[in-house]
């Protein structure tokens, strides 16, 4: 370990170690994983039956950077979804000549078969403004709810030391977005300030009555923490009236459990369809170096309780010890 | 007029020709007008016993722009402060060879008589973070209540073709921010987005039980339109969730009334301690030429109503036809 605090307790013993922004897929009888590997230099998937099976499937590695240009350096972020009727994965990528010429890239999966069917790079998901994807933008996400398809990414704004915000956009289709960008959430509080001024990673979850975006604040450290917004299902999603942004963090550092800078989340179903979350925290808060080159993110799995119609993220639920 | 397409109205009878940006103040027994000349070479003045007496009371130029440098060109929106004891103007400047290159300047009026004592450079508000002031910025105002001292001020950000957003800190005093700035609002409806997507000329007014922002948006021709935000008295105003935003304009053009673009407001109490509007309009809106070189935004003024506790803007109670 990269640290001379990490102190080994019931909770941090990870449910896949040294994968960072864990994306879990639960599509027919299968689950999917994928996330960033230490190296920022790959996309990786892994299937299994069960969820539990994640742990120890096997590990394939279904593109690789370029050798320069774009999508060349700091590979992160994957995400996989079944959409339409097809296999795409969202991910980030910067150049290796600019490596924080970092923008959202697409692939398609050429056939069914995600883990065993070629990949082919289909660019960015074309925008319909002159604000979108310009500077530093990452962290694609994409889900359905109400008849439409939405995506929701980060993308940094001003100059010099720069901010990272939330958008989020009706999609035409997988590749395409139909609207202008509209800007959901930007860091405003102490807790979405720590280091850097970041709004990152959404996550999509559907409730009874309600939808949610987590998102990731601060800086990578063990500031970082999660953020919630909320609207009601049958609001117009593309009204920024119809989200509520909470004021203070959902999920955060727990030093007695030894858990550091929780974050970068995603939500599946379990077997029985009880809602989860993936997401990744280190078990020690002393980092030597840059804390983005530090390889011990490590994937924990939680149950996601539900309270007044709200979700709840709490270390005691967490799986997989 | 430079247009083709000007009918005389009812309505459209300038309070006083050629000003935008018109910010009149109502401070111990007298009233005080500045506002945006068609030139943007300087900044005047006038004063007179009562509000109708602005009309034909005399303009003095009170500051000049500077020959190079910052404030050389584009000298805009002066609003004219009593704060703490003293004058103050703040207003926005360019610099002749880099016109867009705008900033927020103060003035400090070294004695009690702001028409005729001399008036200080001050330099910039000192703000609190890397974000503030370091791109187009533009439209400060300041206002104090509950209290404490607000500014509000309007800034660009992205790359290329850029979106103006409202900002707000709270002030240690009235040439200091004492907090990071948290934004306020961004273009994020259709009506906020005509040419450009802009919010800007924030005006703060006061209700019974609750505090308002108005803001203008999009381009500033007919489109241009003014939205509201609104927080509770008693809210903490530097959370952002104590912000609420209207999903419409509460004033626009009125083509059967001849007035067009009407925004860059500002609120006051007339003699009686009536809540009034001062906003410039275009009696036209075929503008031949850059609209920001069109010299006809007129000043208008008009009583603000009051119903279920939120003010409403009405070209109905126009005064001074």
């Amino acid at each position: 370990m990269n640290s001379s605090n990490y102190v080994s307790t019931a909770w941090n013993t990870p449910f896949i170690a040294q994968r960072a922004d864990p994306y879990i897929l639960h599509e027919g009888d299968s689950f999917y994983f994928t996330a960033s590997v230490p190296a920022y230099d790959r996309i990786v998937l892994r299937k299994a039956d069960t969820l539990e099976g994640l742990r120890n499937a096997p590990e394939k590695e279904i593109w690789h950077r370029h050798a320069s240009g774009v999508m060349s350096w700091h590979i992160w972020a994957p995400e996989i979804h079944y959409l339409q009727g097809k296999w795409y994965i969202y991910f980030a990528a910067g150049e290796r000549d600019d490596v924080w010429e970092i923008r959202p890239w697409v692939l398609v999966c050429e056939g069914q078969d995600p883990l065993n069917d070629p990949w082919r790079e289909a660019g960015k998901v074309q925008c319909a403004d002159p604000f979108t994807f310009v500077d530093f933008s990452l962290d694609m996400t994409v889900f359905e709810t109400g008849g439409s398809l939405y995506c929701v990414w980060a993308e940094k704004v001003s100059v010099g030391k720069k901010i990272s915000n939330l958008y989020i956009a009706r999609m035409k289709d997988p590749l395409t977005l139909e609207t202008p960008q509209m800007l959901l959430t930007t860091p405003s509080y102490a807790w979405e300030r720590h280091g850097f001024w970041v709004n990152e990673g959404p996550a999509f979850l559907e409730g009874e009555d309600r939808v949610f975006l987590t998102f990731s604040a601060s800086d990578t450290g063990p500031a970082y923490c999660m953020g919630l917004l909320w609207a009601e299902k049958d609001a117009d999603l593309m009204d920024i009236s119809a989200w509520h942004k909470l004021n203070h963090p959902v999920f955060q550092t727990d030093e007695a459990k030894g858990l550091y800078g929780p974050g970068h989340n995603s939500f599946f179903t379990d077997e029985e369809g009880k809602t989860c979350m993936a997401y990744h925290a280190r078990p020690y808060d002393e980092i030597l170096g840059d804390p983005l080159y530090d390889p011990n993110r490590h994937c924990y799995i939680m149950d996601v309780q539900w309270k007044d119609g709200m979700p709840v993220l709490d270390y005691m639920n967490q799986r997989f010890q």
